[in-house]
């Protein structure tokens, strides 16, 4: 069972989950495809080679782990976080650790194995993106569990494992220490101000133009101006909502759309670069906050973060906002 | 001229330091070494290939930038921040900047060409750290700046751009997020215990054997009980001081010694893999801390940080700390 553990000093909580291997030195990287002679284990027709589904959309007549699906959602095969059991909480010495409880899904975007979110069909996009809420939905019904993180990782340098079309959602019974931080930041400027910091950096946006990269009615899509990684791109809708799983069927076709341009400009830009997307939404135990504001960021993985970045969260950005929004703004045909 | 920007919501300040390619998207990665045919610009008789130096150790009679030099400091050629000016604090909309202030430092571990602080001598090593107290010494007295972060990038994973032995400083106007987290989550915990959590840990460890790497008088090497990384290592002296630049020759000696154990482990478990180490010290204008301790964070970069990470500061770990440790301590012959 892995276990969670708070740092005593800034309060930060981490997952020591047992490696696969059995030698503690042995972390290797996965190979971003199966080796030779295996086949995908997320292609249609190889559905017994995941745990079996937890939901998919299927055709009509079609039986579970059996083709015939759009998209499909299956336990991950090495989860971070289980879902069996007690938190059994407990004190080692000055530590706090608790049992990893909690979920680990991975979401299988297409039966045909392509590598891209740009290749997938806008209504094979459209499905993901309201599959998300479908799993946040039905995880918040379960009263241990506070958090919901859905990440994709492209390509072997962001993290990616398999190359099939897919992202994850780890469910935590702790709200990550980043999202803390953005939800009293975001209080703070409430407090303030009496406006959504969201809200007000879509008027100031849009009134500056210069890291706009799409201007949907339902989303805006620009490079931030603190941006910490060069072409680092956020999605916000423009409609103020604390938490994703208030998503509409329409605002999820409109999402599908706009995250296909900004990846096709990010992709033609950076000759298909691996990169990260992560939805920021709100805790699952609050109501409609005012000051919370879900949003997607989306970072190419262009350079190497060092040592500096790490030991103090102080980074540095080679490419200014304003010239990466530019240069993509105007890409020829994309 | 840099640029220091801050995000609205978090708070966290980021440098946008112009490129150095001429197109926005020309991010590929220094080369580890100088392109063939080209000296390494670090070696003893290259003084020439960087910037004027700062300062050195040097054989008596030796002038500045010529051979004769044990460890040099020289500016950073392609520097993250600049000594010259003002702030020219300004908002922009309803986000804050100001100039890009600061100083950006490298320090030449040999004049020979070697790779790894475990090549170093003992002497050299010493020196270095030394050195590092000198640089923060000097540089505190300039009241535009705050804070100095002392950092060492070992191979192309962990963000070396060149392979001949040097670590480097930073030195901005703001203390990093980071820091400044760790600074207020120690007074929390001393406002509650009345104790330094860095010398509750030290006892801790001490206590419970099982993570700690190195144990010598004055400074204790262990796995930290919430590690965010595979085999990360702590280095903390067990005299509370929250400076570092109140170290003493004596600990700087001792401290050389230790930190090459350390590596040397680190090395042998993990085949000289990447790493990073990040000095944590207090900011510049604060007087001795009674709640903080400064230390050494080493990280060998073994395994991909994942969106998931990123997004939430939320690590995954798949090797338990004890694990990592034992196996470390374990070694034959190191």
């Amino acid at each position: 069972m892995p276990e969670l553990r708070k740092d005593p000093i800034v309060g930060r909580w981490v997952i020591i989950a047992k490696n696969r291997a059995d030698r503690p030195q042995d972390l290797s990287e996965d190979a971003l495809s199966p080796p030779a002679g295996e086949e995908c284990p997320f292609c249609e027709g190889n559905e017994a080679q995941t745990p079996p589904e937890i939901m998919a959309l299927r055709e009509p007549g079609t039986l579970p782990d059996q083709p015939g699906w759009r998209v499909r959602v299956v336990p991950n095969k090495f989860p971070a976080l289980e879902l069996e059991g007690d938190f059994n909480r407990r004190d080692s010495g000055m530590y706090h650790t608790m049992r990893g409880v909690g979920a680990h899904e991975v979401i299988i975007e297409s039966p045909r194995h392509l590598a891209g979110t740009t290749e997938l069909t806008a209504d094979e996009l459209r499905d993901v993106f309201w599959i998300y809420r479908d799993r946040l939905l039905d995880l918040k019904k379960d009263s241990r569990l506070v958090y919901g993180m859905i990440f994709k990782n492209v390509g072997a340098a962001a993290g990616a494992s398999l190359d099939h079309a897919h992202s994850q959602l780890i469910v935590t019974p702790i709200v990550p220490i980043s999202v803390a931080e953005e939800i009293a930041g975001s209080q703070e400027f409430f407090r303030h101000r009496g406006r959504c910091v969201f809200c007000d950096m879509i008027d100031e946006e849009l009134a500056f133009e210069e890291r706009i990269l799409v201007d949907s009615p339902g989303f805006v899509a620009f490079c931030p101006f603190a941006a910490r990684f060069p072409f680092e791109t956020w999605i916000v809708p423009t409609a103020h909502a604390s938490h994703y799983e208030t998503l509409s069927r329409a605002q999820s076709e409109e999402l599908a759309r706009v995250v296909q341009r900004v990846l096709e400009k990010i992709e033609a830009a950076l000759d298909r670069p691996a990169y990260n997307y992560i939805i920021h939404t709100a805790p699952f135990d609050t109501f409609a906050l005012d000051h919370y504001h879900w949003h997607i960021e989306i970072i190419p993985r262009v350079t190497k973060t060092a040592g500096f970045e790490w030991g103090t969260g102080f980074y540095i950005n080679p490419v200014s906002p304003e010239e990466a929004a530019t240069f993509m703004r105007e890409l020829p045909a994309v």
